[in-house]
């Protein structure tokens, strides 16, 4: 049996959400002013983006520490091209890796990022289900 | 062209991350204390399931508006079951969508929820890459 996640989303009248997450924490989810929301929350889609970064940015950050790495700053874009027609989903996606600092061992570095992609994110894994991948690394040396 | 949505997602140490979003809002993302976090932010793959209420739950929002549907209480429970096996994903998820009311105009309710999971909604489209889904409709009348 695998693990189960169970989240609750309750509106709150208008275009307004609260949904809800194992961390404890809650999120609301708001349409903008243009699509006759008040802007007041998370925009849908994005989020998936978030996840996305979230999940395999993670990854990257237990094996920074547990390889022992130095990164001083580290940042994960990721761009999502959608379709012209309904449903809008993303047909291709670019995440980028960009590791900043002094002494940045670029193989580790790109070793960690590998396994991610291959190995541990489960939302890369998902994504590849739906769109074109991308992976960027980049090694900012200061 | 296609609209493009660019999410950045900044490395605060340890295991947590801040995220943008076209709202002009941010999230936070954090590991629990299991996976070396502090359990200071959103879980990211439980996201995936708030993003696909989210994206859902605005359609269904919009057509409740726009057919002037009476509707005191709207949830949307979403349920995904992950794979065994790393990566792990959400091989089957289920949307159960809950309307509360004394007058619930069931035959439109049902036909906003249709054109949301057949149409309108993007990361129902994109879930349909990786997840077997099911969707459940209730109707609680007070």
């Amino acid at each position: 049996m695998g693990t189960t996640n169970h989240i609750s989303t309750k509106w709150l009248g208008n275009m307004a959400f609260e949904s809800n997450n194992p961390s404890g924490l809650s999120l609301t989810i708001d349409a903008g002013p243009e699509d006759g929301g008040e802007g007041k929350g998370l925009r849908p889609k994005a989020l998936m983006l978030s996840s996305l970064a979230g999940c395999s940015g993670l990854d990257v950050a237990a094996l920074i520490r547990k390889m022992k790495l130095e990164v001083e700053e580290f940042t994960i874009e990721t761009i999502g091209h959608l379709t012209d027609e309904h449903p809008k989903y993303y047909k291709g996606v670019t995440i980028e890796y960009h590791f900043h600092g002094k002494q940045l061992k670029e193989e580790r570095l790109q070793r960690a990022v590998d396994l991610s992609i291959e190995k541990y994110c489960g939302v890369t894994e998902m994504f590849r289900g739906f769109a074109e991948l991308e992976i960027k690394t980049f090694f900012h040396k200061r």
